[in-house]
């Protein structure tokens, strides 16, 4: 008699093999179950319940565009935070009904968008601002405008995704912030609405949260400009675990903990709607990458285990030095060896996760699945090594919704035409 | 009377905003002069002309596998070295009459069509020989085959691309190379050709190609191997200079370096032929990447520009934390300050180049060239944030020959259906 302990996955309810086994799609493939990504854009919606103006869970875009996912969460936050003329066209595409639009360095095309359609714009300079007017003046529109600011709070994350940091290339300093927003307040294109702060990404300790509202609250009390207030938008940047042991806040930490200063500031100045611009947080734990084992290879003291993904499909270990939890779907856990996980592509670069406890039997054909693949994964992905893009598999309610082959040759081609 | 002093960027004898002009394509723009690739491939031809045996150089496809631009290297080397199955269809599509097969994870239909196609498979492992053994048993073929080997020489290189170290996903260390070398000799679905081994990426050092080289010598004279040689397959790794100042060898520098080995090793076992991958060298120099001004931007002392690439683009500086020079075109440099080049991603990590001199006058809508792009760079290319990737360029002779609008959005869209 042998006892078995099997690693099963599962996505909205359903075993992940036979998911994989309806779709028909071939690995590599990342698949997302939509309705825990529903669940946190939701579970935003209810931490902040207790504020007093309106509340906007804008979705940020740039961590999952899939299209076949972002309607699903889209249904539910009816809002989306922008960085492109590409994402506002799928975000409008998927039902936004409020974008705001944000960027260093927004193209003119995206700036006329969004005059156009009255959406928000995060102006990130006063030479910004200067842009906007004159694309405002020659639309004979009034821009919607707050401005961004840079609390210069140093959250404790990758350097790559810390934004509000000194010297950063988003932003204002609160020490600068006061002249553009009295432009934007005298400028006949303009109607400030407020201002828009983002300390970074992957964030996993509430107090750089904290502390920034509190910094941006001063600035607005000491400058008088808490009066003007009509919009306060606190970012994104929420962390999620990509450790199985680990601990991070949930949305409704972060809504308690900014709590106090929120209601605080509201009832200085009652007219202002809160917007928030959380990615990573509502999508990360909802995806999954599925590759299957190509070859193992056993060198030196060394195991490798090769699947059929490489950085161009899942670049974040190379990127940040990420790790992502790896579990192969059904191997049998009693029994396990150390190895890394490798890709496909001629680069050494190209490790997916190193030193990794797996099932003793793993063989060829196996599925290796790296978990929380559903924030800045499928987003980065490319056809470096002229490796295909990904498939995708999109689970609401135990229905396959989105179902996207493994790229093929004929499309990939035409790319290069 | 005012004196300029004007930065003009030329491509196959022309001015870069001539050929931009004249391509009609918008920026970011890869911009490949053909002739200079096609002169560097053929340098390296040259420089090892002196071998008696056959000397193949296949272009590494990974570098750049823009078809426009490979069908002009490849008229000239005829031989590529591939990874993927789309690099050998893009290869053979643009006339390669031979190639070698790369790679630690191969796929099922990657060795079938080595196998089909009698290609030399550079077999990473004895995993993947009892592969390969099996696909030609089914197809009842002989493959063609030589032991990639791990000469553990580590040169002085980013760690992503250091390829030969101990430890690394690639090959067979040497010291257990002759029993899969044997096990090669002895298996009637294999012929045996030789070795092959690839040190890493950009080395600017000949000193570890030596070092290599010796190591695999000793190894084929100690096992006696030298008497089956038929291939020897030195891989490439040769840098390019990233750097204005900067002083790296040239093909013929490598081919001095190794060519005392080389002789020797050919007076010992006469039958082999020599092989080599360039990828970077080849075509690193041959290739820019045009980006246009977006927006200025002064913020506290630190001074920015913004251009319309982001790291999507090019994310060599993020990945590997490289450098390339950057060049105003049409910019007077009499006159200039320090500044900073960043993409319009909305993440910290988009930044292109740190702290450059530039022209004081630079401003929106100037073009802003990244030099020594050519490999490395549009094959790792991404949709990230929604954006485009960019279009590309080919000149040959002064005559464009291969032109390629920046993506649009009912392409990019089509992916994702």
């Amino acid at each position: 008699m042998r006892v078995s302990h099997r690693a099963v996955i599962e996505v909205s309810g359903r075993e992940l093999d036979d998911v994989l086994e309806e779709s028909g799609v071939s690995t590599p493939v990342y698949v997302y179950d939509a309705d825990l990504a529903v669940e946190r854009a939701r579970e935003y919606r209810e931490a902040f319940s207790w504020f007093p103006g309106d509340v906007r869970v804008c979705y940020a875009m740039k961590a999952n565009f899939n299209p076949h996912l972002v309607e699903h969460i889209l249904d539910e936050t009816r809002a989306a935070d922008v960085v492109s003329l590409w994402e506002m066209r799928i975000a409008v595409e998927a039902g936004a009904e409020e974008l705001v639009v944000n960027g260093n360095a927004k193209s003119d095309d995206e700036l006329r968008a969004a005059v156009l359609n009255a959406w928000v714009i995060n102006v990130d300079s006063m030479e910004e601002l200067r842009r906007v007017e004159r694309i405002a003046r020659r639309e004979e529109r009034r821009a919607r405008v707050a401005l961004r600011v840079n609390p210069e709070v140093d959250p404790d994350t990758h350097p790559h995704i810390a934004t509000a940091v000194e010297g950063s290339k988003f932003g204002v300093s609160l020490r600068d912030a006061e002249r553009v927003c009295r432009a934007m307040i005298e400028s006949e294109y303009v109607e400030f609405l407020g201002v828009h702060y983002h300390i970074g990404s992957q964030i996993t300790d509430l107090e750089p949260f904290v502390e920034a509202l509190r910094s941006v609250r001063r600035f607005l009390e000491e400058t008088g400009l808490v009066e003007e207030l009509r919009y306060l938008n606190v970012g994104g940047g929420l962390g999620v675990p990509y450790r199985m042991d680990e601990d991070v806040p949930r949305p409704r930490d972060l809504a308690r903990a900014l709590r106090e200063d929120l209601k605080d500031l509201h009832s200085e100045s009652p007219g202002f709607d809160l917007y928030l611009e959380p990615g990573r947080s509502i999508v990360g734990e909802a995806g999954v990458l599925v590759t299957r084992v190509r070859q193992l290879k056993e060198s030196g003291n060394r195991r490798w285990i090769f699947v059929d993904a490489g950085v161009n499909a899942l670049i974040r270990p190379a990127l940040y030095d990420a790790y992502h939890e790896v579990v192969v779907h059904g191997g049998d856990y009693l029994e396990t060896v150390r190895a890394s996980i490798a890709g496909p592509l001629c680069e050494s670069g190209d490790v997916l996760a190193e030193d990794r406890e797996v099932p003793a039997d793993v063989s060829e054909g196996d599925l290796v699945v790296f978990l929380t693949a559903g924030a800045y994964c499928e987003s980065m992905a490319s056809n470096y090594n002229c490796q295909p893009l990904p498939g995708s598999v999109v689970v609401r309610d135990g229905e396959l919704v989105g179902v996207r082959e493994v790229q093929g040759y004929d499309e990939f081609r035409t790319v290069w035409e």
